[in-house]
């Protein structure tokens, strides 16, 4: 009735409103101690401990003093010499860093192994239909959000951004299986799954409609209608949340703001075009190296048993490449912060960065230091990411990018300053300003990222929401267009389906290419057992059972014609035996039926056969009611479609109504990866 | 081979950048073609006939002297005394409106009925699916080019925003068509016509990713990941030609741009709820009575003739209400620009507009001017929408919300300004502007196209693409969530879905909510007629052909034992009889084969039985790939599934192999119509 209809809607929208509140607090606590961890490893701040060093400085009136004390200050009364005492906080720094990364290594290796990651490409699996068990617990949440703080704490090359994807779908799953109704009912569980990646996306970038767009372009293979106002409910509310706590202070709603007027001159279009294609180039080398490293780890006896050790390792060799550069040992945040600033508007650029970014007359540093942080972050990325702990890369990509990026501003900047006569840059005399390096450095990190990931369209959208403007949506557009030819070429596949394939998820992608020439006689196995409509015992199912671990039976009129008439999944037909044997009269020798209406009454499900008073128990009711039957010839990828449209596990093979065979999801998905037939599928 | 998919890659691509162009070129020479027809109603250009109003006062180059003489001013020779010539300025007004508005209609009635309307609801029936002979040819699109020019410069409340989809669909079409191989991939062509879609939104609103949006949320049926990319590269493409093209002369990114830092307070959500309301309400109105206004005009025998004189009878209605008040003179567009606008900033706002909206010592002027033009353009609105000449709704819409936003919005500035020690309005106090109308005059053009055309997400995405700002995000989903729970009260569907009700496309809805309890065979039909898989003779078949209008026939092993072996689609079927009779060998008594595989060589095409030197054809080849089996217990939703998942036209029934009836798109469609079963689906 219409009442249990509104009754259904409002508790949607209570799973839908927890969880936005829930991801935008979760978010903004996040925030808040990461900023604290990571201020304490350079020092404390004397108004307060517990205060981070941006609120230490904000507590007095005329902005002036600022109460936060760096360790070589606050280590000043030790009778040590200068070098000694910068050189002490320098052991602070690296022994914080250390004790960071190993918390959050141990708590992943000792509380919850799946809290390690990014978590993208099991919420891929996941959402593709398949059970990852432990995945979406709660303890798993728990773990990963103080493993996040921590690692994100500890300075590594590596993102927050990602493990929220894991930590908002948790908080969806947490809240939906509360409601029993909701349990039960896979394909909405699914749905919320959904939404709670396009929430987590939202809330981690401040960008409500990439987050959506994410969740579609990446992370779904199942996206009703309907997922799309439900996510961006959620993600709204969870922005909502998280501007409400502040976390930022500083009131703006954008991460990064850019300047809405930067203009740029059609010749640009070809350093762009470069910006991109070498953002591209940047990807490429990232997914080829992290997957070789990331086999390794899994192969290497070594590295499999010691993640903490590994961890440590890489802790070190972070802090060794990045702490004698001062403009590496600011945030990744920070870093990209300044990289998209311009000059001319000083004070806008973070600290330790104006100085190097817009001092002219060092230009020679600024390329130093820009082309050292590419190497670096580069290959601390490429050691980090899938190391276990919880650890994305959106920011750590874009930085890589964002420096890349803003070499080539610089160079187009002073090639146009240098020869201002040249045809092409004939557009430039009538203006003030004529390149500006923080467009290059927001190509950059756009096509970089898209290189690694292989996500476009909600890339775009989610730097513009990062940066409030509209202006550059055509250099990011064509800069992403470069990064997805370059990664054509290379015929890589993203870094997550790379990871699906190392981790061995039964994934099945519906952007693979399956061929219409193989049909599906090739791939299907001949059914090992099969259930007959009528004559099976109680105990003979039982022993179906335990014997065979399939998902689902085939039931058959009679065992030698092998008609096919329905299908049994296992869980259901323990339901059913569980059910039946809660009766006295039912024994393992009682007779099963198959045959009838699937919605049958109670009284039609014990049948009392009167001839010597037996029963005959009828388990219509617990088959499938829907039953996907192909012919032997039926195109392969008419099969996929079934799989991957349709949400099914199990389809059969029949010819004139005789089951030949069977094909699972898994044999399929084994198939494909068999064939290798994965065409370049990035440029469609 | 690689080679064949790289090229097979360039020509989507060449059909992609063909159509962004196309897209970018058809908009900037309709707006300009609009501009200029709407101009010369008020006069003409000195400097050139054939120059906008605009582009007359630019050509000075103080910008003070302007050369475009108003009629009255134009015709002042004549000895006539001050009323005389005004009156003969509204009669030249008039008299080209109705002149525009005619020839629109008489254009669309003589040559094109197709481009009538927006073509939302067509596109969409197309995109389920079902092909409209004649919607998407060359002929509908330069007639609703032409027409749309004229109906949009008559001053009628129609918007050319929804007829874009229309033209930039067929667009997509006709250049896609031109390569052999994509015309005869269905499934390609649609998604060809869905990227139009996207990219016809998108340079109408100067909104790709709002474009790419709704596509995905309203038109399209099926939307499978790369549509995403493509669509947003067309989009951004028709955007970058549009900009270079740069018809509105102002240089802007945005239509309306609106102040970024508009701050807006936590109590104004209360009258953002009720503005959101409104506008929901607007929009049920506009739904209701429209419809019934449509259904007469297609039942009623003087309407159903007289599309002219219909036509001409809303001008002249249009011209009496508005022409009276100067600030309704203005185009749609305009009014929008005023509302969206503030006051304190001077200059910004439209002429005709400032005085009156910024002058608070006239506010019952304001007040009866916005209270009237809300009521007339919704009466002109229901009145126009639907007429037979090219005619879109988004912008009419809009005005009608903006007006009743600028209300409640003008309303809740009084109060704050009259009562400032109200507790509500404590945020107030130190800040220097409390009440911001135009942020109401967004929310309510949002919520009210909300309640319209029931899309939400994509609107709100429209709307800051269209203003440029992302401060005003949450009070417009806040309005779009009300006028959603006012829909799903009224328990109305959006427009679109009305008018392919009103007009019978057999329009399968994926937001149906079909049954779990409703089997297959309640609605499948048995099979009238069937092939045997062998024996049926070509003259036969083509008798078939000729005797049944069926889309496919099933292919049996024999009449009598029904097992169902294979399906024909009729174009297949008759493609394999011309191929046949092109062979001497053939005649009407050669016996015709469906057994055995798919891909079948010419070898086994023509197969000799040897016996009495017969000849048997193969048709084997000519079968759909995959068989549709469903039993009759499987449940309608599931059936459904297959038909908006997979693209089905056709399900077959069958148990144990034996077919039992068929089920179409068309009867499932029917079934769902005639049992109502249509959920309050808005608020999902």
């Amino acid at each position: 009735g219409p009442i249990a209809e509104y009754l259904y809607t409002a508790k949607i929208y209570f799973v839908l409103v927890s969880m936005g509140i829930g991801a935008g607090l979760v978010a903004a606590s996040l925030d808040l101690s990461v900023e604290w961890l990571s201020d304490i490893k350079f020092g404390y701040c004397s108004d307060g401990w517990y205060l981070t060093r941006e609120m230490c400085c904000r507590l007095d009136e005329e902005g002036q003093r600022c109460g936060f004390r760096e360790w070589s200050t606050a280590l000043s009364f030790l009778p040590l010499i200068g070098s000694a005492t910068s050189f002490l906080a320098f052991l602070a720094y690296a022994l914080l860093a250390l004790a960071f990364g190993v918390t959050a290594a141990y708590l992943v290796k000792r509380f919850a192994p799946h809290a390690a990651g990014s978590g993208v490409p099991e919420i891929k699996t996941v959402l593709s239909g398949v059970v990852i068990r432990g995945y979406l617990s709660s303890w798993a949440f728990i773990i990963k959000v103080i493993g996040l703080a921590f690692s994100v704490a500890s300075g590594l090359n590596l993102g927050k951004e990602g493990p929220f994807v894991h930590l908002v779908s948790v908080l969806a799953n947490m809240v939906a299986t509360s409601f029993d109704d909701f349990r039960d009912n896979f394909n909405l569980m699914m749905e919320f799954v959904c939404v709670g990646t396009a929430a987590g996306v939202s809330v981690a970038f401040n960008a409500p409609i990439g987050g959506v767009l994410f969740a579609f372009e990446e992370a779904a293979s199942y996206f009703p209608n309907r997922v799309l106002w439900r996510s961006f409910f959620a993600s709204a509310l969870a922005e909502l949340t998280l501007t409400l706590m502040n976390p930022f202070f500083n009131g703006k709603a954008v991460m990064f703001e850019v300047n809405h007027s930067l203009e740029w001159f059609w010749f640009e279009m070809i350093p762009f075009f470069f910006t991109g294609a070498l953002g591209g180039i940047l990807g490429s080398i990232f997914i080829h190296y992290n997957v070789k490293w990331s086999k390794l780890r899994i192969h290497d006896p070594f590295l499999r048993r010691s993640p903490i050790i590994e961890v440590a390792g890489i802790v070190l060799v972070t802090v060794m490449l990045q702490y004698p550069i001062p403009f590496l040992r600011l945030t990744n945040t920070e870093i990209l912060a300044t990289l998209f600033s311009e000059c001319n508007e000083s004070g806008t650029l973070g600290e330790g960065g104006e100085s190097l970014m817009c001092d002219s007359t060092r230009i020679d540093k600024l390329f130093f230091v820009l082309f050292y942080a590419v190497g670096a972050k580069l290959l601390l990325t490429i050691l980090t990411f899938g190391a276990r702990l919880p650890a994305g890369l959106f920011i750590p990509s874009m930085t890589i990018g964002a420096c890349a990026g803003r070499i080539i501003g610089t160079i187009t900047k002073m090639v146009a300053a240098a020869h201002p006569d040249w045809a092409i840059f004939s557009q430039c005399r009538s203006a003030s300003v004529c390149v500006r390096p923080s467009i290059y450095a927001l190509v950059g990190a756009s096509s970089t990222l898209a290189g690694v990931t292989q996500v476009s369209v909600s890339l775009v959208v989610i730097m513009f929401e990062l940066t409030g403007g509209l202006s550059h949506l055509l250099p990011t557009m064509f800069g992403i267009l470069a990064a997805k030819m370059v990664c054509t070429l290379s015929g890589l596949e993203g870094i997550y389906d790379m990871h699906i394939n190392i981790k061995r998820y039964p994934f099945l992608d519906s952007k693979h290419h399956v061929s219409h020439e193989v049909p599906a006689r090739v791939i299907m196995r001949p059914p090992r057992v099969v259930i007959p409509e009528m004559g099976a015992t109680l105990g003979h199912l039982q022993q179906l059972l335990h014997d065979y671990q399939y998902y689902g039976f085939p039931i058959v009129r009679r065992e030698h014609d092998m008609i096919l008439t329905g299908n049994i999944v296992r869980k259901e037909l323990k339901a059913g035996i569980e059910k039946a044997l809660r009766d006295p009269r039912v024994s393992y020798e009682t007779m099963v039926s198959f045959k009838g209406e699937f919605d049958i009454t109670d009284k039609d499900y014990i049948q009392r056969i009167s001839a010597n008073n037996e029963i005959l128990l009828n388990f219509a009711g617990f088959r499938d009611r829907y039953l996907s039957q192909v012919s032997p010839e039926t195109p392969l990828s008419d099969v996929y479609d079934c799989f991957s449209a349709l949400g099914l596990r199990m389809c059969f093979v029949t010819r004139h109504g005789e089951l030949l065979g069977l094909i699972s999801k898994k044999d399929a998905i084994a198939y494909c990866d068999a064939t290798g037939d994965i065409p370049r599928k990035f440029f469609r």
